[in-house]
């Protein structure tokens, strides 16, 4: 087994909950903390176990909210609490990232800082390991890197990476730079981009320096940046609290693509590796239903407790939370989520509305089962 | 407010489970003990306070099965104990009207005996008790009386009935012979059937003076009406039990529509009156929903709890005895019934399939749940 990257730090943010997939995931019990997968662990405990061959044990981070912080550390067991930084309140993914670039660099003026989100889902680790490694090496090198997926097929569900000019750095060899981001585009654009194998997916992970990554958050968001720079010279001193409760509620809520990426990449210094490992990001039911039924879509999937569900020719995703008999019949493509306090019944081409229901039932002031 | 009817004893058979109408349906809480139409009673207690105008209260009887004589007895207070047949075990439905007529004829020899089933939905209760009135003045003049409801669409449900001559009776202007009966039709005679208005459904209705039902039974049956009468000599003494013991299980089971109606329509000795009530023998969830959704097929429609349904268009049906928040997002035509225990997810195409469920979970030992 390869040794762990020489100062190399993987951060994990674990802050969203994902509403569409209500109602497993929940404000307590987010996406990150299930197992969506039936692996046997969370998707938390499956980012920690792909990050710890490249970074060890001591130098992996979890940014995460209050409400998380005790089932996060029952996770994972292993994690230093020192690493584990509990955000105040969510302030979006540059002040997560960034906080503990500033904090880390502190500790170690050399980190290396990656950043990969909590819940998605990889599989083939040695590919994942072997793009990692190269991202670093990029990293290393002074650029900003982001990993991009090879797409699998025209999603129009994701945000792309356009691969530019070929970079030259020893133990990257894949490494090139970005040349642009692209929104989601529509089915004809993500056709055409799926014939030519320069656009990748942006699966929103970034490798960089600290010193870099801050100087240029300093550049592009110079009063977040300054914000960060002091929460973190009070971090691991006696002011933290007083200096989180002052400085932190004003930061800017801005997305680290906006306030790193997108500039970095205007500015050639933002680098992709393209990664040909499996990338799943479970955006919805839909998606997740694809994941585990793995082409099977004439039978019902099960999720969870398995022995009880009963259906006749129907095909469907039946994740289920409680021991109840759960009979399909005579329909088909229907997504049934059966948790104790709440149901949820949908299809695949509407999973994505789930998201507006759980608005609805917050706006009823319904969020007991949120 | 009319008196009751000379000699009528009305006889609610309570036995079926209903098991198309499963999770609700169980076989301790059959679909005769539940309110399908947010009525606030039963289906049961509605037919005993359907029949009260017209029989009386010490003129009701019930058959039912040992498991239900107590849920019985809760849900009709008023009821004599004296009327209720408790069933050693289900016989089909000739020996249990036929124990009834026989016993009830011992108490008094002139009874008329109506058959009613106790988890069928009729409304316009004046139509209803007009009928009836004719029904059993058409019974008193020494025909078998059936009746039939007039068709309000091309139903392929249910067994027809084809009148015949009409009768000159007193008191049952409407009265006419049975020609035949017909079992259910495909689709094109069901519709020809509609257009003649000389078919109606067989809604499984009989009235008859116990003597004439009896003897009928005993030109078709020998056997079964002698053990029935041997039952019924013992019945309201103190060897009900022992006879009970050596003389049930040997009696045939057989639908009453074989034992007598169809014979003696056969034979000129059935007869039937037409009845332009609002019937439906609610036979599984897409028929529950035609009835209470009221033709509103666009929205959700939700029997039980309701404050915690939630739905964006999607229509459908549904059922909820817990008090769980079910969110339908994106799904056309699904009926959801939601019950502790078990969840069932189906469609009105195929609505009838979950007897097959039934039998399915029967077959796999989870009694528990049916």
């Amino acid at each position: 087994m390869a040794e762990p990257i020489d100062d190399f730090f993987a951060v994990i943010p674990a802050g969203g909950v994902g509403s569409r997939l209500w109602p497993l995931s929940r404000a307590e019990t987010p996406k990150f903390l299930h197992d969506l997968t039936g692996s046997g662990v969370s998707l938390l405990r499956s980012t920690w176990d792909r990050l710890l061959p490249l970074a060890g044990r001591e130098s992996i981070g979890i940014v995460t909210g209050r409400l998380h912080g005790d089932k996060v550390g029952e996770d994972l067991p292993d994690v230093d609490p020192a690493n584990v930084f509990i955000e105040r309140d969510q302030r979006d993914s540059t002040a997560a990232i960034c906080l503990a670039a500033a904090v880390l660099q502190r500790r170690n003026p050399d980190v290396i800082i990656g950043s990969f989100a909590a819940d998605h889902v990889i599989r083939r680790q040695r590919v994942f390991e072997f793009t990692v490694r190269q991202a670093v090496a990029t990293a290393r090198a002074g650029y900003i890197a982001t990993i991009g997926i090879q797409p699998t097929e025209p999603a129009t569900g994701f945000g792309y990476i356009k691969t530019g000019e070929e970079l030259d750095i020893d133990d990257a060899p894949l490494a090139a730079l970005v040349e642009r981001f692209v929104e989601k585009p529509d089915l004809e654009t993500a056709r055409r981009y799926f014939s030519d194998r320069s656009y990748l997916w942006n699966a929103g992970m970034f490798i960089a320096r600290a010193d870099v990554l801050l100087a240029e958050l300093a550049e592009n968001e110079p009063e977040l940046h300054a914000g960060l720079q002091e929460i973190a010279d009070a971090w691991d001193g006696p002011d933290r609290d007083a200096v989180l409760d002052r400085v932190w509620p004003g930061l800017k809520k801005i997305a680290i693509d906006y306030a790193v990426a997108e500039p970095a990449a205007d500015k050639g210094r933002l680098a992709v590796v393209p990664g040909q490992f499996d990338w799943d990001d479970v955006g919805d039911f839909a998606s997740l239903w694809t994941l585990i039924a793995d082409g099977r879509r004439g039978e019902v999937t099960v999720l969870g407790e398995n022995e009880n569900v009963l259906s006749d020719e129907a095909g469907g995703l039946v994740v289920s939370q409680t021991g109840r008999v759960v009979a399909m019949i005579g329909v088909q493509d229907v997504i049934v989520v059966d948790t104790p306090d709440a149901l949820l019944v949908t299809s695949p081409a509407h999973a994505q509305r789930v998201k507006q229901a759980v608005s609805s039932l917050h706006d009823q002031g319904r969020d007991s089962v949120l």
